[in-house]
Parts: C-alpha cells; sequence; structure tokens
C-alpha cells in the first residue's frame, strides 16, 4: 500500500488566539512534519529566532523575491510584509513531509485558492471574552493596536465556516488544542480518499 | 459553542484482521464511549464474556426480537445470527455518548443504507499474507471455515473504497492502529460541518 501523499496543513485563527504557542507545542511532538517558516518584514519580537520563528528580510530583500514570484503567498497586515516562501513547501513535499503551514486568515484564503486540497484547521477562543483578554494584556502593542486587532479578531472569527477543522485554544489548555491538532494530521493520513494537494509552484 | 452531536462510529474489516482486538484497547482508553454489545446466536468462545464480547441468545428469543425490529440491523454469518440492538444506540445518543460499532463488512453495508453520516473505519492488515497466517492459526476453526473465512476476506477487502478512513493493523503494532483510531474520533469531533446522524430508530 502506498503511503498517504503529504498534507499541506494550514493552521490559521483571529490574531491573539494563540497560533504561535500551539505551533511551538506540535514543534516539541517531533514528528516528521516541515514547519514552514515565513518571511517577514516586521522586526523580531524579543525571543524570537531568525529563520526559526519567522525568516525576517529587510523591505527590499522580500520585494524582490516578491516580484521573482518566490512566495506561495504574500500579504501586507498592519504595515509589514509576511510570505511563504514557494521554495520551502516544494523541497519538503519532494522529500514527502507533510508541511505546516502558520498563516492568517486572510493567508489562508490565497492559500485556499491556490490548493483547496490542504488541510485548513482554525483555532478558536472558549469565547470571544477570553480573547479580547488575551489582545488586551499583549505588551508589545499599543492600545490602539490592539483595539485593531480586536475588531479584526472578530472578523476573522466569522471566517470559521470556510475551514474543515475548528480547535478551540481554552485558556490555560493549549495542551488540548496541540492534541486535537495532531489527532487531525494522524487521521487525515488514514482517509480512504487521501486529499492530493495539486503542485503549484 | 454546542458540543459536537454524538457519532456513530463503525469499526469494519475483514474477519482475522483484529478487530475485537482493537476493540479491547479502545475500551482501556475509558472515553466517554459506547460500545455496542451485539447479539447474537452463536457459542461464546472462551473467554468471552456475556453482556461484555456478546450478548448471547438463544435463536428462539434472537428471532423474537428480530420479529420486533429491534435491531438496527442482523445478519446470518456462517449459520448464526448476529443482530445490533436499536435500544442501545439511541439510548447512547440521548445521554449525548459517541457509539462504537463493531461489525463485519455485510453489517456495515446495512448501517451505511441506515445512516450514511456514521463515520466508517475499515481496518486492514499490512498484508494479505498476514490475514492468511492469522486466519490460518486460529485454533477454534476447522480448516475448511479457515478456508472460507480467507475468501470471503478477499472479497471483504475490497470494500475498502466504501469507508471514510483506513486503519493499518501491523502483525504486534496494534496499538499504533488504536492510537489512528481514536485520532479519528478525536479529529472528527473538531470538524466544522459536524456528521449529524438521523434518528434512524
Amino acid at each position: 500500500m502506498a503511503p498517504a501523499p503529504p498534507l499541506l496543513v494550514v493552521i490559521s485563527g483571529p490574531s491573539g488566539v494563540g497560533k504561535d504557542a500551539a505551533i511551538a507545542e506540535l514543534k516539541k511532538l517531533a514528528l516528521p512534519w516541515h514547519f514552514a517558516v515565513t518571511a517577514t518584514t516586521r522586526p523580531p519580537r524579543p525571543g524570537e529566532q531568525d529563520g526559526v520563528d519567522y525568516r525576517f528580510l529587510d523591505a527590499d530583500t522580500f520585494h524582490k523575491m516578491r516580484e521573482r514570484d518566490q512566495f506561495l503567498e504574500c500579504a501586507e497586515v498592519y504595515g509589514r510584509w509576511y510570505g511563504v516562501p514557494r521554495s520551502q513547501v516544494r523541497e519538503a513535499f519532494q522529500a514527502g513531509k507533510d508541511v505546516i503551514l502558520k498563516i492568517d486568515v486572510q493567508g489562508a484564503e490565497t492559500v485556499r485558492q491556490l490548493a483547496p486540497e490542504a488541510l485548513f484547521i482554525f483555532i478558536v477562543p472558549a469565547s470571544f471574552a477570553e480573547l479580547a483578554h488575551r489582545l488586551g494584556r499583549r505588551d508589545t502593542e499599543t492600545p490602539e493596536e490592539a483595539d485593531m486587532r480586536l475588531q479584526v479578531a472578530r472578523e476573522e472569527l466569522s471566517q470559521v465556516s470556510r475551514y474543515d477543522y475548528r480547535v478551540v485554544n481554552r485558556e490555560d489548555c493549549l495542551q488540548q488544542a496541540v492534541e486535537e491538532i495532531e489527532a487531525i494530521i494522524v487521521a487525515e493520513k488514514c482517509r480512504v480518499v487521501p486529499r492530493v494537494v495539486q503542485l503549484f509552484y
């Protein structure tokens, strides 16, 4: 029996829902997945490492790559650019590895157009109040930035119906969300009719 | 957010593939699932307990229930009758519990007609040779019975395309199959568009 073809797993959700934390835990599972490293023009936050959390690029380099169509998708969010290099997805797929893409809702929509057979997972908070609480306390932002994020998050949450799976990230219960994401990927590898992501690069 | 509706999980596969062993391991997980106990007119095998492994009924009692339409599905296999009492599924669903049905391929087909929104999992061997090996050594059967099972198993295996998920039960690797079945159920509870089993009783 042939092994299941590699999956393109899109993990998205509103700002502040805990996507980064979930990804950090998923990495600890040491499964044979490739975690795509997004390129960005935003400066690193404290503790973030180049090539691990993000690929930090200057605007000039980023836009040269953009002109050469070297991103699977890229977008401007809050005045900063983010993009997923095509080369990463291509190389991981050629090695037979599933690719995990952590991406915002806007980016997920672009990937959905390019690769509708990708697997779309949406992380939601247990309640909007919980999300608002988390957004309010992120200390790297101004209150205006937090307000804008909250409004955007509300719109983003309404997009859940465009996803295959919804995972609830309850306050202090990240581990359950991580286990559910792992279960979804394990389950999808068992599908009788596999998702075959067409080569879009 | 409302909890996901209860699932009707059909676990099937060819004779000898290890359905019983997989179910025994799933029960140890102590998750809030109801394992349907199939009623049968066949005599208990050594170690089997009435009401746990099967509900052992005499032919008269079984056929009275059958006449009253009290089985979700029932069928004659190798001269013995097997049936899933409707009452069990109804009561578990009313309690909000997922129901796990271990059932042969013929029975799964009947359930598919009644409840196409059920979740269908097919256990397969790593190879046909492995299955033949297992069937050959079941010491409660005559060689003729084993031969008949082998032929039936080959036909049953060809039905995999009618299922949602395929789980490989590799020799000496039952635990992986069990983990995959658990993952499938966990994942299905996260579906944005849930399977809603219509009440067919």
